[in-house]
């Protein structure tokens, strides 16, 4: 098959610092449906255009940050093939069995060298997204909240991002998108990777702490949509890291913001298709700031230090 | 690898009545970069955005029409396994070499079932983009013509198209998207496939005569270039059939218009991801006209006749 | 001032044929905010982001069409002054006293020469757009319906517009921005006036019967909520005339359509400013279609003949 | 007439310090229409949109700022009316020729409290938009530079507003459209001023200097033609302050950036409609921040210190 393998962006579990608050905040502003909650006491939430039963889940902690990020794979078969290659590879692989998420199948659950947790699962409950399967119409937008399209890919901090790109690369089947060198020219200080023929469905960054997270990245429809997106966040008092702006890197528009635990996310639109075909962009130290910010043209504090 | 087996479409060879006069307009019009002429005076074009020499093949000839479809596929090995597959399935493949189509390497050349003619490669030269794979800009709208981001599918028109369903689906690894049902709720009058992620990289309509063409289509970034595509062709007097509007089928706006040689062209944006886990959508007869057009909710008369 | 006599349209009472229904339609679909009813049983509506009481107002009745259009002026004196000024000129007025609509001061009323009720007003209680004056927050778009800015002008069909554009422009001090020219390249087939800046706040059709409406227009603040105002009706099934399209004369976009009792209405964006310094242009008869559907370029059957 | 006195502004005289360099930029990168220089050496544009001959005028000078701005007013009647009322209230006028400034009309020329200079006229050469005044066609864009709509309003830095406001609603006829309160609650820091119904055609900040200007501002069609606008400025290396963004004010949104010499340029796009009979908005000290820049909802430094 054309597509097969890994597939997208599945569900990322998030810690927050108070959950009800956090519930509605998840529902209210991001404008995210949501999917019940667990006997965990997790939450669950999908977009409404999404038609899995949940891409993100909310667990109340004492710090803020993510627990795992996983990705749905075509099949059971494509599961056990991507355990078997894991373990090859020399990565220890957990099983955590169907129903410990909601409505998700068995999960493959591993870290990768910048310590955080991966998980890799081929079921989830299709739901559907409202709009049903025969005769459907448009879901036009007709209520609050920022209502993204779908959790699209996130961007996550530390320290072995070599060993990421090669884990990714040679066993799950990405492919480098763009890439950001640091002054000596050789070292990459982040890297956007592609399982589809998106711009990216994930990104890494190097820092001198493992397993943080700097944002989750919701997909909006249109610059428009960005807008009221940015509206949205003022409206309800949302601390908002930069933006609406664009990315040189992908080329995307684009919000940084905060969930009320300081977990960073992001409402982008845009970005061009990138085939395995194609040659990666590469950004020299210099351009950096062009790169991630393309109309400010230099980097905020906080892109580089601020991660839960 | 995530993405493997067919890409995407690669390019389209199409029929003009009268060869200078079509270079211009699809120059000056469509907003197409020229990429030279062969020793057949065919003339070749892609998009600014497309990284690969060329997307759009103009041969003069009698009669409008469609000469081949054609799609990239990962590599040289991939393109040996898809002849040995098609051959094994019962379909002639012919070999045209390298060198035959400018800049593009051997393509494995086979009729589908509808009596079209599709080809697949593994090889186009990478002319890039304009912008380099260093350190880019933004490539700003700066200068005429509607400047479509790529040559991005068709729809064809012919008899046997559960027999292309079949072979698409079986051996070259497309998935369904959407269907539409004639009135006895059970044959297929149109289906949409993917090899990606995309709502469709092909379409077919069942329809008396084999080989017609109804439609190559091109993406367009946003409902306000959807828009100023349609100012471009009121200024120049092209023939517009429809539009700007929606299709309720993939949700895309669109405009369908005809070059002068009376080929149906369309300029459409958006359109949902679908992959190869999701359930395809089904549209009945007495919906058909919603489902093709959203907003007139009937099909124009010119829909199901017009081909070239 | 540099805004005097005539500010803007202010109110429509359009007839209905069945009341409840409308109500629900005008609020569900055209997302238009119920502001009470009279003791005649008329229902009364404003957009969101209008300030005063009321812009339109629905009239139980055995036909569709509009009972009267009304602009609001600078103030009572102004008001005074142009009830002399009518009289002098030879038409007759009528006083309506305040309190006949719903928190509305007195109203001049007369007939212009198509035969359709006009009248003038200068008071009308502001009742706010929901933001406040006092640091205000975006009026982000929360909720189902069409949610038009305001109600910004009518056409009106009728047989002696000369007679009206010597009344708008003579008395009123509205100013030409556009016309249509009949065959004979003399005859107005069809005329633009504003009282302000904008490219019309009433236009006029020539047409063989007096006292029509041709549509009511309202007024969107992008072309994308144009296309979700299309979505919208596509949803509920509202009858589409045209659109989304882009008219010639004025270059707004737009979609006309029809409430339940068979009334044209527009939404509509953007149109250029028109200042009373400015030339007015001309369109002639061979250039008809084009300026009122600029993609179509040519009338549709229903242009001309469906009124109310 | 409704629209009558003063009607919009018409040109702003602004000093550069390298004239070619300038003429260069407002050219490529603002894409504003070059309509030629005069024997002091002073060059003149227009927006493409524009019909009047000129709306900017550069001057080369060894400090950058504005030398003037200007409204055009309805007709010579008028422009005289104002003259004696201008001296009446205490004003003194000078007259400059006609032709003087090219294809300008005789002027009366004013220093207003806050030590700016401000022109009225009567009468500027109609050269056209150059799509003419007979059957239009829509004007497309396609070629480089940001192409404004017009040279919208200017935003004066000086000491004494409270004057300039007596000044411009008093004699000229201008209404309060919002204001900024300063912490004492009652003293105006800036104030927006219209005459016309747009949210704003001149607006002040008090500061300390007087004769300042803060910026010169130029209206977009969209949204997405200001994301475009950011786009070039970035492609071209503009400083750019702030944006794309909101402001609370207007609700417009905006770019603010700067030219060669350091004047502060705005690219906008929206704003409501406000007529003479509205309410103005009152913005606290404490709100203006989210006032001046609704999704920052901070004041960045150079808002209020940066001027030429």
């Amino acid at each position: 098959m054309a597509m097969t393998g890994v597939l997208r962006p599945g569900h990322a579990q998030l810690r927050v610092l108070d959950l009800e608050e956090s519930v509605q905040w998840y529902t209210d502003v991001m404008g995210l449906v949501p999917m019940g909650r667990d006997q965990q006491g997790r939450a669950y939430f999908k977009t409404r255009a999404e038609r899995d039963h949940n891409s993100v889940v909310l667990r109340q902690a004492d710090q803020a940050g993510i627990d795992f990020f996983a990705f749905k794979v075509l099949d059971k078969a494509t599961l056990e093939d991507f355990d078997r290659k894991l373990q090859a590879y020399g990565v220890k692989t957990e099983r955590i069995p169907a129903g410990e998420l909601l409505e998700t199948g068995e999960r493959v659950r591993f870290k990768i060298p910048t310590g955080h947790t991966i998980e890799l699962y081929a079921e989830k409950t299709d739901v559907g997204n409202g709009i049903g399967y025969q005769d459907p119409d448009v879901d036009v937008l007709d209520g609050p909240g920022i209502r993204p399209i779908r959790m699209d890919h996130c961007l996550l901090y530390g320290g072995d991002i070599d060993g990421n790109v090669k884990l990714f690369t040679e066993v799950l089947g990405f492919t480098l998108v763009e890439r950001v060198k640091l002054e000596d020219g050789k070292t990459d200080l982040a890297v956007w990777l592609t399982c589809s023929a998106k711009a990216h469905d994930i990104a890494m960054v190097r820092h001198g702490e493992d397993g943080k997270l700097h944002h989750v990245s919701f997909q909006m429809p249109s610059w428009e949509s960005v807008l009221r997106a940015a509206d949205i966040m003022s409206v309800n008092r949302v601390s908002i890291d930069i933006g609406p702006t664009r990315h040189g890197i992908t080329q995307g528009t684009t919000i940084y913001f905060f969930d009320p635990s300081g977990n960073r996310l992001e409402t982008f639109c845009g970005g061009y298709d990138h085939y395995p075909d194609m040659h990666p962009i590469t950004w020299s130290w210099e351009h950096v700031g062009r790169g991630i910010f393309y109309h400010d043209r230099k980097l905020n504090d906080a892109f580089l230090s601020v991660v839960t």
